[in-house]
């Protein structure tokens, strides 16, 4: 049995390049850029007036006493328009290109109108109100880095760059195995001994919130159609995430199906509570790489946050820092393991603070609708109120 | 023009409810719950082994010697088995029922197994190892409440208790309305006065992030047509999202418009920068609510993080706690206005730490890539180094 650290290791070591692929823009949003984005022009493309109002040329303020006849009025989406006498000035719109023979904006509500001549009301700084051609950034210029993840900000710079397709990285293809007898779908009622199945359902969100849609399969307790379902399966995925089938039980099969399958072992059980008997390991030449958790509710859940996670951030090479939280009670861990709490967070003046979820060990499903995460305990250490530790979020936060 | 806090408290105030649905749990992930979802059976269902090894009543350890013969095996997904004599044992694997005669589990671990005999090689606990029927949750209790929104946590919840079908809020139907005749399309080049729309992609990739997919149209800068395409927009719509047009331009034909369709102005221009010019209404009779941002693309992408993405958690009667982040550097608000400020965060022991993206105005689309969220500023104050402020996140986070 190994550490948790070392497990953890272990696991990204086994991380994978599954290549790049084009995607359309509109369909990037989660994905990770394998190409870095270029600026296709200056940003602003133009000298562009940022106000509604009027552009005149700064250095004739003075002779005009502030009174400038108005020639006509530059609309947003109209070429550029040339004040034809410098001692005049042009109506300009927000979004509009800035006239030849100007330099400055004034806005509507610093000057009066009237008998078509404008006439200013403030005092004026010379290039005011013009956001200037390539003051944002120059054509050319890396707006976006390789290996961003995409979100709703950088949809909005790959479509003002005209970045219709994207270079993304591919993700890995993944079968979720569910393992166990005493299974029955959600649609039916299981008899007394049986439960419907859960894990994989759960994993199935987790999944496609990171843009990867798992295929399933099931798993019956025979040793023979076991080995036989999972060389196929073997044959056909980059990753097979399984719950079941790993403990000591006479009817756990998969790890003995593996070794028969050539399946390169890397560890199997961890100092860690819940999610003990993970095993985990890696086809030598399929290059497959296999989670099998333990079946209990949390114990997967949990596996799936601290290693899946993980693993598929370091394939996709997304740096990716350990997120912190603060006690908000004192708590001791006892026992020779990295054992993982679920919490709660409350925002408290910026900080972060965890306070324990009541749960009934790691078959407690119904603990998890109170979860916002797992801290990491390490083994035989005791926790002040107010220390800091590692937390593992496991909730998206949509509306928030 | 009114201050934020009175915008954002009138905005809160036009929320709707837009009724309910019936969805597949499968398809349920980031809806809100319209039920409380109730246990249909006790979890556990049965008394449950937690562990692989041999089932023995507690009561005869002593007259055993701690030899126990083996009468058979019990699987997971069995119906209950019954120990004939309560001074053997059955083996047992994790998941199975606990047999009848039987009230105590102990693992392999523990046991020595020769002759068709187990032995203890270790103190047992009477009731060890088994998670009793109903003690996560008993049937009927609600397991998950309503209006509570749907992660992979619920989802799994949703599996275990066969609640294929979930009641959800239904959420309301949007439009997304660029203005502007200087914008072409994404995959145009655009001429030297002319820019790419992007606004609307971004709102569309957060829109879809909360799982409503909106509608897109493109209103040209005449009068008589934004009039005519806004009156049936109205009527098909509970939402319009406008991005400019409301700016005090020769043809920022919005406000008219809306007045002339006989909708409620219920603001316009508010004290804060940027996104001064937002525009905010409800046609009393349709009820549609209209959010008419400026159109640049900081301020349409903080406002709608700010008003819309509140409103909507109001129209989900969703709790939402606003989010607080610590400078990490002095910040003064010289204007008389609400500024919100591009901000990246830092994770320092637990607190969540603000620091000023350098950015070029709300022109600087750019600057987004760079950006967390915007820190809320009230207008002419000095906030030291290490002040708690208010934060509005941007930024879904999936691998981290």
């Amino acid at each position: 049995m190994i550490s948790f650290k070392e497990a953890y290791k272990k696991v990204l070591e086994q991380k994978e390049f599954y290549g790049t692929e084009k995607v359309l823009f509109t369909s990037s949003f989660g994905r990770v850029l394998a190409e870095d984005i270029l600026a296709d022009r200056d940003f602003p493309a133009f000298n562009r007036a940022t106000k509604d109002g009027i552009a005149i040329h700064y250095s004739t303020i003075e002779q005009q006493r502030n009174a400038f006849p108005i020639e006509g009025i530059v609309a947003a989406g109209t070429q550029q328009a040339k004040l034809k006498d410098v001692s005049h000035c042009l109506e300009i719109m927000t979004g509009a290109v800035l006239p030849e023979n100007t330099d400055t904006v004034v806005m509507y509500e610093d000057i009066n109108i009237g008998n078509g001549t404008a006439t200013l009301q403030k005092e004026v700084k010379k290039g005011q109100n013009i956001h200037w051609q390539g003051s944002d950034t120059t054509k050319g210029t890396v707006v976006i880095k390789k290996n961003t993840q995409i979100t709703a900000a950088e949809i909005g710079i790959l479509a003002a760059v005209g970045k219709v397709e994207v270079l993304v990285k591919k993700l890995p293809k993944v079968t979720l195995i569910s393992t166990g007898n005493e299974l029955v779908a959600v649609h039916e009622t299981p008899l007394p001994h049986q439960i419907r199945e859960s894990n994989m359902l759960s994993l199935h969100a987790l999944l496609e919130a990171n843009k990867i849609t798992p295929q399933h399969f099931h798993l019956k307790d025979d040793k023979e159609a076991v080995t036989n379902s999972l060389r196929e399966l073997l044959h056909s995925n980059d990753v097979l995430i399984l719950s079941g089938g790993v403990s000591k039980g006479k009817y756990d099969y998969i790890p003995e199906a593996f070794e028969a399958l050539k399946v390169e072992k890397v560890f199997h059980r961890v100092k860690q509570r819940p999610g003990k008997p993970f095993w985990f390991g890696v086809h030598p030449k399929t290059k497959t790489v296999i989670f099998s958790f333990p079946g209990n509710p949390v114990s997967t859940f949990a596996n799936y946050h601290v290693y899946f996670k993980a693993w598929l951030a370091a394939c996709m090479e997304l740096s990716k820092k350990a997120m912190k939280v603060v006690l908000g009670e004192a708590i001791s861990n006892e026992v020779p393991l990295t054992v993982f709490k679920n919490v709660k967070l409350n925002d408290e003046n910026g900080k972060k603070v965890a306070f324990l979820v009541t749960t009934n060990g790691s078959g407690d499903l119904m603990s998890l609708a109170e979860t916002d995460g797992f801290i990491q305990l390490p083994p035989q250490e005791t926790f002040e109120k107010g220390t800091v530790v590692r937390f593992v979020p496991t909730r998206n936060e949509f509306y928030k």
